[in-house]
């Protein structure tokens, strides 16, 4: 029952100025100064979402700076609210520290918390600092949305639909091989994996077209598929060709004789969107987001729930809402 | 970058069958089944708040029951609720589970989130279970409540308002040291140690009453007070005498040659709630809640936050809002 080094009111100050001011403030959060709780402004249509990054099982700390890591823990968090059809009001975040973190790598957490909520929205509305004697850093993060539109449910495709991505796959699992192996890779990839951007710029396209699931990719296509798969009812055949591989992607499996089909089917955080639409819907899609892929189609419920790709699954939890 | 144990789909709904009908679906769940994220109703005044609880800061899994355990991780996420004039809605909980986490254990737990949920309202809608290669299980709760009052701050507080405590303070504490300690001691202490209670019972009184500034002791009576006197610009003078001791914390520690006012100023966990109010309003509130303590009296700012009580501080992390 250790008493915590990081009790000190000021630390917490210092970080919160790493934030722009108005990510500290104003906004959703109805109280500015902070009590038990932190008081908001009505949500209408609430969508709350919570993820976990932790060190040695979603991230290293010599992969990312405090920086990056604090950029790319939000904006997964968040990615959730934008396969959601929400945009973000609140962010909550709980750091369970070892001791051996020193304040600087903290003060460029918080600046990357910082860049996430610059880039998407919300404001930093609390959250919980508690000590640690082990020696993995943790983050939980919450967010709370508010949602423009009903969300999208993963229960909804139908056989006949199309299954699609908002944009390349397989890119952060290679940059993330070649972190692992100390391999030289293209920027492309090592960006793929330290700083995915989450397509809040996609999501409402997508919405106005009516597609009829959404999620964001954040286990890898197989994976993923398998829930949608399993959510509807229905079997779901990949497709991923020669096409659906980035340049980069191509070159580095050649290199280190990798499979590149297997990256993009078992390689997770790419957090681009994975949806279900009609042939006629993916045209109007397209002329506004040209970067779309067909990747699948949806078959009536079959022995597998996804075929058609080989490849590992690479997951780091279990995500659920009752 | 290890795959999860806890895979398995099965794992969650099992986990979920703890806990009654309503408390996994209904009331503020719009969406029953689960996506990226939890799709709530409208929260008129939402009211937000989050905890952690870390075995080996905050518990050790000898001294409870998982059931117990996961009652008491959701009553203290919970109890920042009452102390905001809230009614809680939603509860989220990430669970961080080491390799030797045993099923039935994690069953037991889930029990004990039911158990709090049944007393206190609202719904589990949400979390993320995640592998841990450390040997600590983490327990990250995020609750969201209703409010049906502005939520009392802790800067009101003003010089001839006197501090009170909804009910006795130290048994936690001393509970606590029982268990660290192996000692025999009475129930009361070892009770408010493993399963203290939220006073939702307590807080519309205090509401009614108009009580100047309110809060939940976690922190123990000296830490909390110094949070009222930092955030108000004022000091507190703290009184605990023979009155304020419980007759088994009186005998608990003349038994083992303890100081029961260092255990009431320094111990938290008690969960009662601490406030503000002049003397009028207490004989009001006093008719409704007769367990009411005079703990010490609101001062000018003068040269310490907080005095008239030793004892070291037991705090485990440091709580914030922006």
């Amino acid at each position: 029952m250790s008493a915590s080094p990081y009790r000190e009111f000021h630390l917490i100050e210092e970080l919160l100025q790493q934030l722009p001011h108005h990510r500290r403030q104003g906004g959703i959060l109805k109280t500015g100064a902070g009590d038990d709780a932190a008081a908001l402004h009505t949500l209408h249509s609430p969508v709350v979402t919570t993820d976990t990054q932790r060190e040695g099982v979603h991230f290293q700390r010599a992969w990312l700076t405090g920086r990056q890591l604090g950029q790319k823990a939000a904006m997964v968090c968040l990615s959730d609210l934008a396969a959601s059809y929400a945009t973000p009001q609140a962010l909550f975040i709980n750091l369970c520290l070892p001791e051996n973190t020193d304040q600087p790598y903290l003060l460029d957490l918080y600046r990357g918390f910082g860049d996430a909520l610059e880039t998407y929205g919300g404001v930093l509305a609390g959250g919980n600092i508690s000590s640690s004697r082990e020696n993995d850093l943790a983050i939980d993060l919450f967010a709370i949305g508010e949602g423009y539109a009903p969300m999208p449910l993963r229960s909804n495709a139908r056989p006949g639909e199309l299954l699609c991505s908002s944009g390349y796959l397989g890119l952060a699992r290679a940059g993330l091989h070649a972190l692992m192996h100390g391999h030289h890779a293209p920027a492309s990839l090592l960006e793929a994996f330290r700083a995915p951007r989450a397509r809040f710029d996609a999501a409402p396209i997508l919405h106005t077209a009516e597609v009829t699931t959404l999620m964001d990719i954040s286990d890898g296509l197989q994976g993923d598929s398998e829930k949608i798969a399993s959510a509807s009812g229905v079997s779901i055949e990949l497709h991923i060709a020669q096409e659906h591989l980035h340049p980069d992607l191509r070159e580095y499996a050649t290199q280190h004789h990798l499979d590149p089909i297997a990256m993009i089917a078992g390689g997770g955080e790419d957090y681009e969107l994975l949806f279900t639409c009609s042939e006629q819907q993916l045209k109007s899609i397209r002329t506004k987001l040209p970067t779309v892929q067909v990747v699948g189609r949806i078959l009536p419920r079959g022995a597998q729930p996804v075929t058609g790709a080989a490849g590992a699954s690479f997951v780091h939890g279990v995500d659920w809402k009752p």
